[in-house]
């Protein structure tokens, strides 16, 4: 299985000319995508999708982050492999940031194709490098063979969560279409600053409780549940929970018993 | 194959983990997503959509409805074998009863997996319950050994069409995004009251024609047409028939000879 | 693999029941769909979408042009067989006009099938002609067999781009949902006017640079270079090229060294 983490549309013309390479070259390869949140160029949501998307999918899955970053390296292509044995495929853009956080690294290496050389385009770089590499991969090439090792990788800034006594200081991941905040906290901190289930808890000075149902509470209650990778989440019944707590992608989140 | 029916977006997460879930462990079942028109949260929708596309598609087909409905049972993951032999999981929230009405119905029983109790979680149900299920069925489980028969399963309120002498009284079941209205009217009841291709009907006391080309008749001018299903549909040419009419789902709909 | 190319959104209904019947007739075949840029009815992007897809995807592929045109022969389900024996299906509405220029035209078919007679519907001509049809060919079955020649077929209207001495004439194509534009000027009638990566060239009088990485170039600054199926697209950072230029589909562009 191939999972493609991109900021592309999935039914449009770049998405159609991606799978139909993948069909034609391993053809009874699954391709799975994800899309959304990630907004055109947005390295952080692609790097956070891919890290959630991977902690629910088979460690054989193969990830390919296709975003183009603004930094000078991201047109290399590039391979990682986690301490776990996971691959993804992707530019030195930092999109391996979050996927390395939680993975660990075990080595990431430069792709260097025979057939292809560089390109400044990043159009050619998917079709000519990162697809072919990943149906090598899809065929059992080994990892070490894709490249040399590659040392100084950019890496994305940000910001771990971190439980001060009874306070944990995280920040948003990303926002979905309706208005539910992806955080940077993984669900069991709550534990260790002492709530479970039920229990209330004020955000940025906001009242809220933890709740397995996301449909409890009263109208425009914020609810704090566990969303995918393990990561809390809040939510809110008939309103938009990013509209409650005014807050977007990257703001500073405090959570308090 | 598995026809997923559902209000998330088919590019989000939580559809790329739903998908990779099915891939990784039922890797030849081929998974068809419809999510539109289906709002969040809108069950009378996604019962309709699930229906219809019934309709269409082989009886083998595994239909699982993954929309979340505000009853107190919409936690308790359900499956339904119609009088014809045909398959639908989900939640004890309404979503089965267009399919019901339908099809007919042979038995409801609830989900029992032995490795995961029930959950309030919504996700969790999805992936420990709904999942797992859906490919025991796609490995060729029986009905009967998912669990024990449900009897008091919550069935949506809703009107059916009637045909009184020459008007026919139904509702709009949805809009799409073009505007179209998709009725609970079947298309044969207009030969019942006596009219058909190219005849003039009145719909909420606006004139419309009868046709099977949708691209017939003059500008504005409402037609009346077949759509999935068997049931009638609600059209414009260069404009949107829904705002013609000013109507929107469960709207009421007098159709006059 | 068969490419579906459409103005239907990927995951309504309509899309649904057209999937679920070819898994349910042609379980191992690979469906790709683009559906995007594509407008309700809009038979010009879909006629260039099909084209520039097919340039990247394997001769065998059959691509399915699936869009309702206003033209009085647009019901009538037609085969093209291009002279390099690429397979379109779709109807005599003018969707072929881009594949003929690109490919050559063989041969086209109209569809006789027996089981089915022509009908006024859309809908029932893509799921009781199109789709069968697709399938045979999918099995094997040869172009000839679909059904007797047709020769007038309807041809859209559209500009060849032309070369006059240091100018280029060509067309916008489509607009991408970045605001990119996409043109019907090969890349390498660039060559032919004298000018090669890093030069300069004015744009219906607005300055722009021709560039491998479209990242490049100040902000505001048009970029243009190559896009899918060779031609050349226009876009601009962290602004719309569409929106600088003014320009929308089928605007006229003139390029000057």
């Amino acid at each position: 299985m191939i999972a493609v983490i991109t900021d592309h549309g999935s039914d449009e013309l770049f998405m159609g000319v991606l799978k139909g390479n993948f069909s034609a070259l391993a053809p009874k390869e699954e391709i799975i995508e994800v899309t959304r949140p990630i907004e055109f160029g947005d390295v952080y949501t692609a790097s956070c999708i891919a890290e959630r998307l991977a902690c629910h999918l088979p460690k054989s899955t193969i990830f390919m982050i296709i975003v183009d970053g603004q930094n000078e390296s991201a047109r290399r292509p590039i391979g990682l492999r986690t301490k776990d044995d996971r691959l993804f495929i992707g530019f030195d853009n930092g999109t391996f940031t979050l996927p390395i956080e939680r993975f660990g690294i075990k080595q990431i290496r430069e792709m260097n194709i025979s057939k292809t050389k560089f390109s400044l385009s990043f159009t050619r770089s998917v079709l000519d490098i990162l697809i072919p590499v990943a149906i090598e991969f899809s065929n059992g090439k080994t990892f070490e063979s894709i490249g040399s090792v590659y040392m100084t990788f950019y890496d994305l800034k940000h910001k771990k969560a971190i439980i001060d006594d009874k306070k944990i200081d995280g920040e948003i991941s990303f926002v979905n279409d309706l208005g539910d905040l992806s955080t940077n906290i993984p669900f069991d901190y709550l534990e260790k600053v002492g709530v479970h289930q039920e229990d209330k808890l004020m955000i940025n000075g906001k009242p809220s409780s933890i709740m397995l149902d996301r449909r409890a509470g009263r109208k425009n209650e914020l609810i704090v549940c566990e969303g995918l990778g393990g990561y809390l989440e809040i939510t809110s019944r008939y309103a938009r929970a990013c509209d409650i707590l005014k807050l977007s992608p990257r703001s500073n989140l405090i959570l308090e018993v």
